[in-house]
């Protein structure tokens, strides 16, 4: 029989914010209970620890911050979100985006150069995905004789205030569809966006642990670069999530305080 | 050589509205050019004709109504939208809608009952896909133990002012995606839907032939039903929908008053 997830080395950690760390909400969200301790276990026992995030509505500051405010320990530097990602790419490319994104995620994207869009570029716009929006990314990749959509993930829902609510892969399918295109994605399940995230460790996948609460974007995507994929009982989760046709987690627990428990009780 | 398509016995005519008889608009759009006669040139030829739309914007009255406005000669039993047969429909299968459709549209729904949704309609509600209408049609679907999704259509965009904007299908395929379900459609290029103009016409699907500027939809849907389909080159037609990867056209003419030209001077 094969080793349980844990009981096979770990010398690193990657773990996703949004429903891992805390839950989302209009007034900053709640600390998810035992993660704040969780991490500080992990950092407590010599692992260095990553946050791997689709997270698109804000700034990495403004993100650091808020965490910060619910006790968790982290910097910047800690912290791999999908923007900065998006503008090495569009500035290696020349590419100038219409921004398809959150207000609070604009100044990721302070010195892009956006006159004369030749791509979109997507994140989660939440309330601002108007149809107003919608069709202004539309419309300019319509016109565009090589469509380039650039999507910060591809999740389809996340948690927020209790519930599930749409995320930007909805909205991605939607332009894909209608332009008869494909969006290349930046942020998870991207390996090269994972890779990045390791390479920061110094760690090999093989020794690392990825815990999330999207069985596709965070498990799937970990497990296709080599690592564990572990699956929380938090955030978005819903239980036919064990029983994902495509993708089988490497373990399932019902929070990250159970995953630190079982990574620290192995070493 | 395979006769044209216009040499075939042609014994009656369908007719997608937007795109064919006018391009819509806030101000109520203008017919183009030509069109209206050739209806009326169809009529005194004595071939039945009936109008097969995908519009969900409105109620059948108030479209009919602004198209006689731009001089067009027809009656309510002549039109074919979707909203009657998802009706029907509806009642059939007890359902109860969340309606997301254009608030124009609401009164189609007039005699549905809509307490305790359990399913979702869907039509091209235009501005009012709003992020905060999508996640109500999405927490829905996410809460039914069978969700369904009933889509009026699965156009991608559509013409209007001059410009192509997205049309329902789009966020029919935001939701498929985001559920992880398939969305019934009702509306071109569903062979029911086509099928009830033919009986209504009492003619069948071989001797008829359907106009329309939606190649996949009207075309190729019409084709499938084995009607002949024609593309025009007015509405939301782009040059590259002359070489698509599935459809064929039986015909491409520049506009209707062509198509019907060429149908009554080879009688």
């Amino acid at each position: 029989m094969m080793a349980a997830w844990y009981e096979q080395t770990v010398d690193g950690v990657l773990l996703d914010i949004t429903g891992v760390l805390y839950n989302s909400g209009h007034d900053g969200g709640h600390a998810i209970p035992g993660s704040v301790d969780a991490v500080n276990r992990l950092r407590g026992a010599g692992l260095p620890v990553r946050f791997c995030t689709n997270e698109t509505t804000s700034t990495k500051a403004a993100l650091v911050k808020k965490l910060q405010g619910h006790g968790f320990t982290m910097t910047e530097t800690d912290v791999f979100p999908p923007a900065p990602a998006v503008c090495s790419l569009l500035k290696q490319r020349h590419l100038r985006p219409y921004l398809l994104v959150h207000p609070n995620a604009r100044p990721n994207f302070a010195d892009i150069d956006t006159s004369n869009p030749n791509c979109v570029v997507m994140g989660d716009a939440a309330d601002h995905f108007t149809y107003e929006n919608m069709n202004k990314a539309f419309k300019l990749l319509m016109s565009l004789e090589e469509p380039v959509l650039i999507s910060m993930g591809r999740g389809k829902y996340y948690r927020e205030e209790d519930e599930n609510v749409l995320d930007v892969g909805a909205y991605m399918k939607a332009l894909e569809y209608a332009c008869d295109i494909e969006a290349e994605i930046v942020g998870k399940p991207s390996p090269s966006f994972f890779n990045a995230a390791l390479e920061d460790m110094g760690v090999t996948s093989d020794k690392v642990v990825m815990v999330g609460d999207d069985v596709v974007n965070d498990v799937g995507g970990s497990q296709a670069c080599g690592m564990r994929g572990v699956l929380v009982r938090t955030g978005k989760y819903r239980p036919s999530d064990e029983h994902h046709p495509t993708v089988t987690p490497s373990g399932v627990v019902d929070n990250l305080a159970e995953a630190v428990d079982l990574i620290l009780n192995h070493r």
